[in-house]
């Protein structure tokens, strides 16, 4: 049987939350570079990529294979990993084995779905501003939004980066100069605004003090990328334009 | 702008806690010297006086200035303060400006609330007996006794202090002798029964092991006070007189 | 007053739990050797049978008395003991006196309950297998088993356990060999079926790495036996019989 094998199943389970915050059902590409995985979530407002190499695993072998999984009771089932625990995968015609391996020995097997992978190209957009910060700056931003607002105006200028929010329950806005930024790329102003609750989903598998950068352009779409472990994951996030 | 700073906003935070526990509105005086509040609950059985200051603040330039406050809202806001960030609290007409300063910036504005200040006068009652000991002995005694009933007597006598409490379900009673107080004042036998659940409130701010002090008289308003950090709060709480 | 004094109240309480994780109420007999306590579960599937010596108690003055007691409200109170209190448990007809005590002397007074004790046998069975094992092991294979379905399938043979279950979700199975084992005695496989439930609340007073017994016989009810602090503790929970 194909088989992947991780040297930490507690580290691999944190990568699969990244996507189990956008979406609870997709295909895995097993891939022979490695895993992928792509899919826009159910209300098409945000997208995820999400790529692990080869290199990450101790063990890889695929030959280009799909497996269709319900993302939710997967992660269900690698939460269940202890610390020292090895992860191995393994992958027949119409099930998902999935073992933890140390003194003991505990395997699940759940069946595939039968879904096809959802072929997306890549967006297309002219960012105008970049930026590179710890995750924790926004998510904190984002908190504070949260007692305001259902949406935030993400600012990127010269400056430095804003995140900023009003309703009649009044204002909150964070700003973070560029000296305090890890990377700040721009010679003008992009500003967008974006649901806060997507956001929020979105960083949540970042640790406080991962760094993450942000791609953003006025009224368009924001690239939020940062790396868990040795996997890739970057998300799109569509703005809301206001008519 | 009138303006305060405090150099750790997460301890000013605690402090307004000890406010929030126990009135959900009101006003606070920025005096010449210092920050006051005073109000009774709802209810009018407890009474909280509250003081800090002009000492307790790296900046503090106020006259006599009286701003109308949604205490929750204003706690909510205050527990996103972080560790090392600073508190700068201004006032305008209609607003509060909060912001919390480290390597970013981040601002909340609040609208003043249209409300009156209660002209309150200090209770004057005769205390026979006080004792000061730890908030903590206090706090364990509430929870034993919540698993009986919803009020307690508290008797504090030349011996030491008892809580205690009664009801079909049983009884329970909590005895600390004078050695195991802090100090002790009394000549004869002060006893008055309080709601648990107010009492509860009143020490919730208090750390376990802090000192507090209580004063009592027989069916008379009982008194705590404590410190928290350089602020000053002091309880009255009015006793059950059983008809 | 007969009376038992315990070196640390926290101690006594987990022990207790040990008993309230299968039943509600019931009779302490306390035997001039020790503390006794012997029950089924109100649906009589499972048995527990609890046994601490006097050596356990630092005074234990106490000649033939029965108990009746709510456990759950007994369990409540003693979860009021703080670390380094003692315990002090005297009987009076009606009433049981919990005291706590340290730095300040904490009682409660409960009414006894009016019930005639259970007159169990032990069961009788003739195990064909036994086996030593770290309790957590068992824990984490019943957390695995529970995101599948409601009864696990125990197995052991001469290469080891098996704890297995399978439903329409998936299957899942934890095998841990005999090398992994404390101990193994068979020579020929035991396997039966128990609901999940019971076995988690059986298992949930043992410490992840405290040493359980199990023993086994085909389709015969299973025997867990543990120690806590001093007390022994056995359980007995019977098998699920497919028709």
């Amino acid at each position: 049987m194909p088989k992947l094998i991780c040297q930490e199943a507690t580290k691999f389970k944190k990568c699969i939350e990244a996507i189990t915050n956008l979406v609870e059902e997709g295909v895995f590409k097993f891939r022979q570079d490695g895993l992928y995985f792509k899919a826009t979530d159910p209300s098409q407002i945000a997208m995820i990529e999400f790529i692990m190499p080869k290199d990450a695993f101790e063990v890889y072998e695929f030959e280009n294979q799909n497996a269709g999984i319900d993302l939710r009771y997967f992660l269900q089932i690698l939460s269940r990993a202890r610390a020292k625990e090895k992860l191995i995968l393994e992958l027949s015609e119409s099930t998902l084995h999935i073992t933890f391996s140390n003194k003991t020995k505990r395997t699940f097997k759940i069946p595939l779905l039968d879904i096809a992978a959802q072929e997306l190209p890549d967006p297309k957009i002219e960012f105008t501003a970049k930026a590179k910060l710890n995750a924790g700056l926004i998510q904190d931003a984002l908190k504070d939004a949260s007692l305001i607002t259902t949406h935030v105006l993400i600012t990127l200028n010269p400056e430095g980066l804003t995140i900023s929010a009003n309703s009649n329950k009044g204002e909150t806005s964070t700003f973070c100069s560029k000296e305090n930024l890890a990377m700040l790329e721009t010679n003008s102003q992009a500003v967008a605004m974006f649901p806060l609750d997507y956001l929020q989903n979105i960083l949540k598998a970042a640790p406080a003090d991962s760094e993450i950068t942000l791609s953003l352009a006025t009224d368009a779409p924001l690239k939020v990328a940062f790396s868990l472990n040795q996997a890739k994951v970057v998300y799109y996030l569509a703005p809301r334009i206001e008519g």
